[in-house]
């Protein structure tokens, strides 16, 4: 398994004495043995009595593979926390290594701490085997249940994003981040090396990588374990770090090489800081660490036969039947005494002084660093007033607004009021100016610690606005600077959100969990804007169009999960506000950057969105009565569509009672019952009546609105229209058309659904034009290449109708 | 802009004749016209008259910046195609560069050929010019409507893995990619350079990369611009690449050092191809361009007093006001001019002679390359017979097999008859093995180019299986193998085929715009095997337990997506027949991989999946007659909890008419009004009733069941079981206790929900029996760490009930 590497560090001696050596391999044993032991044992912790099959756990859970490399780095960077004094986080991107950390947050005390029921000792140890992937128990993977974790580890390849977001504004924090061989050929993880560009050594953490090269998967050997050393160093190299090796078995040995790589990459992490700080240097190599150990280490050597350390067979559990077969059950116990546990715990199970000496104390240990239970940090936000950046409308769509750009002067502000906090960070996939966000740049710059050419504008070495074409890396590094008790908002083209489903889920479930953890305190919610929506794509076409991420978040949970679709500028306004004060959640807002109308006043806007879905009196002609018709509406184009089929209904038909009804919380119609924000159905057909139709203009996939509505007494009613999956380069209107979302067929729904309202002759009359004018449109796009001009010239009149 | 990196190809000289330069030169100039034209002109193409405002669109909608680079790879490989004889395919990851590859198809006459209606005329060009981005026309992105073109590049980030997908078992084949050093940063991108570890250079084709470095996303520099000469030489070389760099801005210059660097790349891989191919050679640096050239190369320099060339301003439409504004309508018209239009096109607006000149014939013409058009070259599997390899069960239920272990039972006989052929190839991020798929490697092994040692299994130089813990490029890969006219199927864990969401979402749009361009002839599906699904995560738990994929699918076009669940391995093996056999879908296959009952024989499981759904009648004890309550499953772990509870109420209620349905194929529940798959009402009402209460046990989220049946009848009295998104490392009873999906819970959903059962004493024990039996199953599973015996040894008894 060792194998020679350019550059490995390999000293005979090293900066271990010999009594930090033994307290240090100590450490690593006891933590070997716990994490052997949980995945095995649900009694005779300290294996006092003989190892008997009923000892064993029936379903035999985890992963052991990782876990002894983890449990190196863990007691190694206890010595190196004690002796350079070091405020240090451990993320884990191999996170099926649970029981390894487990073992390690027992063993210092972090863990005793946040479940007072396990104890350490003897009997709080026996909790801990058994509690270990077993009902009831804790889960088998690092997850929210393992203090100092903010990383689940469970789907690979974010980690190493999580460790840069954990340090952004952190400059005294180093996370050590051990990236998993496997975990690094995921995509994400492959471009979160690139990090270290968007990273200020002056005013920002450090990150120190710990590749760990064990050189399998679950059935394969990665690429980087079969790649030469030298093609292994210049990845390295190119990605900007300066890797220093870390390759063997033998612990004394390897003891001392990891000592000396620790040592030199605090050296180096500080040198670079202290230069940076005083302005000296602005750019260098960062080191990281490439740990080359056996998959398994310590672990049995053969089985049945097989070669498992040092071979993916040492992936999950390398003896797998220890219940059934003695021969196996005897391999265990020999296994499980190898490590000496009379040595490493007394008669008590408490752990031994030798364990204990290199462990930090208190918030220096790495289970108990305050930044990894961000929401104990967490400090409000010092939230401008949204009704101060509104926009005065005379009356509704007197005049129009870019939503995006309003929040842009909003955000602005704040920015302003917290910037000496630096505790806010607006991320985006190079789309922040794209989306109408610009104006943060008055106050602030793009971070960028690559080189900065003249004419280079909003580029610096220190900012609020992280931009990177990798939504990936923009939703891990706020994952991480959320976690760590910060506040963001991610902004992003609607239909690439999907590229972070998967991250998205992860978050979910962490939340769910966190929420169920008494010592886990909120942290501020995961906040998306998402814009250049599926209506307005001008310069892009059909691979942009997707406005399917929201029903990918109706999903989760509804303790998490809560969807706006704010109508105007000033909506806009009153849910982002909203949303940055919130906690726990996952918000995602839906507004477009185009200029369009503004329906509501400030106070209305707040009073509206307060409510979630309201009746527009000044748009519906039903006078308060019982309506003939119901025109819902949820999204801003939506919203524009159904007023101006209002329009015409209301001049062409103006016997007709209609009533218009905007949603922006779309939780809102969902029963109270399966959401906090959802209506009774009392308070549902007060809104959309038990029994008249309903014409309902969606932004989204027009099947969201039937599922959050199925159980509603009026549904057989409800008419949705919304996005059909038709789409190209064509202009705004003509999308709409497309879609049979546009104003003409709207009209034509109501006219077709009404009961009765056909037999009118005037009604008969529109119904011809609608039809005449959708040829009209037809015609004209392909002649002129934009809209009809009654359509880009329409205005809301109002009272004038 | 002209910056000086190590290693650049810089002759004064080179290896074009005078008269080779002159025609690369006209042929990138007309190629720069065009593509400049498309985005503004309506009319007067050949500039024959004084520009107008009237000849310009009203909406300016493409992208300038990237075009200009990529036409002159285009030209310089129209050179390279001749000089060498290449078979080359052309891969845009910047896809926003759509108008440079309308021109340089139009140029080589690939475009006419697909579309007549658009000749190589000044009336051609006319129509090519309106047509581009405008109504009714072709968008603005390389898309479908593109020949030569396998990718649309929309989304950034997966041109390079589709490029190494598309000479997978293509020897003579050389795919060229331009990789966009924006689209560099997505994490997709950024591991795909790795791919080169898993192509065969003996067996397989050459991807050529040509990063182009124009510096600018849509407003930042890009990463790979600004770092150090020597870290982008060695990010590539530890990548497995020998860079060969073309830097500039003047154009005599850059075509001698473009052309002199295609030809070293053209003889490395031949040269490395031939001592492969000979056995002399296994591994080698692959060659890759980096070619760093001003964005908006010869665009206009600066515009309204700023830079614009060589900046992120040149991204879209450099001059934004040529209608309204005269100044900016004079410097079209002079930068147009720039090309001089005269020399490029003959009065007709044919290409002249000395554009024609150094374009390649026929097929070779990149718009032409038949690979391309993969559908066309498509030659059908030859594919076993399901029902040989199907597992016989003497009554249902009374064998157990592992479904996808059955599966890969019949892909390793698969395998085996189309091994001649090459065109099949099994996709999977690690897990082949995992799920069960294993008997595959009987025949053949893992393609793996990197480093093989003693002890590796299944590691070939050739192989069909493609592994690598990256579900991008798996995806990726499958999809460039699919469209190159080949066939495959990507199997995953079920819960991390989200991380592919937005890969499929392209996908899927790809195929609906394909199927509408007659030229385009339908590929292969894109088949999904989901496996280690969410109700069986045993050495994991919530992170690993996801089934939202099937929702994602089900929002896509009725005419692409299919979704399955077989409830045991024979439909299992006929459902994947079937999908392997058809063309242009997205089928998704949902199978557990443990052992499971096997309920129908093969005959029987092929009549059902025909069927798509269907009452099981062993089960039901409705006797032909309307039942009083309908049981409904769909997956495998809930039609076993179906059967269970229908043993558990058939045993104690023995006058209950029960009918259990079971649904395959998802799409059946939806009306036929809305997917092909769909049933009548009628078809619905005589399966599952008009007005009986249907209690349905749903592999997924339940909503998705409501969102495909909520117009139907009999939708009020449905009531659906699935996964409620509680989960974690548990027993597999415990995971459908959690969820409220187990037999017990569905026994009292019967009791509950058929009216007037609970009037009976009978019924009224069962119920109370019901809860203790769920208080015993938490006490059981915390105290034995595994599931009731009751449950684990619980068999279909079929008749003797």
């Amino acid at each position: 398994m060792v194998t020679a590497t350019r550059g490995a560090t390999r000293p005979r001696s090293g900066p271990l004495s010999g009594d930090q050596l033994r307290a240090v391999d100590a450490q690593w044993r006891a933590a070997n043995y716990l994490t052997a032991a949980q995945i095995y044992l649900m009694d005779n912790p300290l294996l006092t009595q003989p190892l008997l099959a009923e000892h064993i756990k029936p379903r035999l859970l985890g992963h052991w593979g990782t876990s002894p490399g983890l449990n190196f780095i863990y007691a190694h960077m206890n010595r190196a926390i004690i002796t350079h004094d070091l405020n240090a986080m451990y993320v884990i991107g191999p996170g099926h290594g649970g029981p390894a950390l487990y073992a390690n947050t027992w063993l210092e005390g972090s863990y005793s701490d946040v479940r007072p029921d396990i104890a350490q000792d003897a009997e709080g140890m026996r909790k801990l085997f058994r509690e270990f992937s077993f009902p009831g128990g804790v889960p088998s993977h690092v997850a929210p249940q393992i203090p100092g974790s903010i990383h689940e580890g469970g789907e690979l390849g974010y980690s190493l994003a999580h460790a840069y977001g954990a340090v952004l504004d952190n400059p005294d924090l180093i996370a050590v981040c051990v990236v998993g061989d496997g975990e690094a050929e995921t995509g994400p993880l492959a471009t979160s090396w690139h990090s270290n560009k968007f990273l200020s050594p002056a005013t920002d953490g450090a990150v120190l990588p710990i590749l760990h090269l064990n050189g399998y998967k679950i059935a394969n050997p990665t690429v980087l374990a079969r790649i030469t050393g030298e093609e292994l160093e210049d990845l390295f190299r190119g990605y900007g770090y300066s890797p220093i090796y870390v390759n063997g078995d033998q612990p004394e040995d390897m003891h001392q090489q990891m000592a000396a790589a620790l040592d030199r990459a605090v050296m180096e992490i500080h040198d670079f800081q202290v230069l940076s700080r005083s302005g000296t240097l602005h750019r260098a190599l960062w080191p990281m660490i490439v740990l080359r150990t056996p998959k398994g280490w310590t672990g049995p050597a053969m089985v049945d036969g097989h070669q498992v350390e040092g071979t993916w067979r040492a992936h999950q559990v390398p003896l797998p039947n220890v219940r059934e077969d003695p021969s196996h059950l005897e391999q265990l116990d020999k296994w499980l005494r190898t490590y000496r546990p009379e040595e490493l715990f007394d008669s008590q199970g408490r752990p031994s002084r030798v364990v204990t000496q290199m462990i930090p104390q208190g918030d220096r240990r790495m289970g108990s660093n305050p930044h990894a239970n961000g929401g104990a940090l967490l400090a409000s936000l010092a939230l401008p007033d949204p009704a101060t950046f509104g926009v005065v409308t005379g009356q509704p769509g007197a005049v129009t607004a870019s939503p995006t750009r309003v929040l842009g002067r909003y955000l602005r502000e704040l920015m302003v009021r917290n910037a000496g906090h630096r505790n806010f960070r607006l991320f985006g996939p190079d789309e922040t100016e794209s989306n109408k966000l610009g104006d943060v740049y008055d106050v602030t710059d793009k971070q960028w610690s690559a080189t900065i050419l003249p004419g280079d504008q909003h580029l610096g070495p220190d900012g609020r606005v992280m931009e990177v074409l990798s939504e990936h890396l923009c939703q891990g590094w706020l994952e991480g600077y959320l976690l760590t008790g910060r506040h963001g908002l991610f902004s992003c083209y609607e239909a690439f959100t999907h590229i972070v489903d998967s991250m998205v889920n992860q978050h979910a479930k962490w939340l769910k969990v966190s929420r169920e953890l008494p010592w886990r305190k909120p942290i501020a919610s995961l906040n998306y804007l998402l814009t250049s929506h599926v209506w307005r794509q001008d310069h892009n076409g059909f691979s942009h169009q997707d406005p399917g991420f929201i029903d990918h978040i109706a999903n989760k949970r509804a303790e998490v999960a809560r969807i706006y679709l704010p109508p105007d500028a000033n909506t806009l306004l009153s849910v982002a506000a909203h949303c940055l004060a919130s906690r726990d959640y996952i918000n995602v807002i839906v507004a477009g950057k185009n200029y369009t109308p503004v329906w509501l006043n400030p106070e209305q806007a707040a009073l509206h969105c307060a409510r979630g879905a309201d009746i527009f009196e000044w748009a519906s002609s039903d006078a308060g009565d019982t309506p003939d018709v119901v025109l819902a509406c949820a999204g801003d184009v939506p919203t524009i569509e159904v007023l101006a089929a209002v329009s015409i209904l209301r001049k062409r038909l103006s016997g007709l009672k209609i009533r218009v009804v905007n949603v922006v919380d779309l939780f809102r119609l969902q029963s109270d019952s399966q959401h906090p924000h959802g209506m009774s159905d009392t308070e549902y057909n007060t809104l959309f009546t038990a029994d008249r139709p309903v014409i309902f203009a969606f932004h989204g996939y027009p099947s969201l609105i039937h599922r959050l509505t199925y159980r509603r007494g009026g549904h057989a009613n409800l008419h949705v229209r919304g996005y059909l999956e038709e789409g190209t380069t064509t202009t705004p209107f003509d999308m709409l058309v497309l879609n049979k979302m546009d104003r003409f067929q709207l009209v034509i729904d109501v006219l077709e659904r009404t009961p009765g309202l056909l037999e009118d002759a005037a009604a008969q009359r529109l119904r011809d034009e609608m039809d005449q004018i959708h040829d009209r449109h037809r015609a004209w796009i392909r002649t002129h290449g934009d809209d009809l001009p009654e359509v880009q010239n329409w205005r809301w009149e109002g009272e004038r109708e």
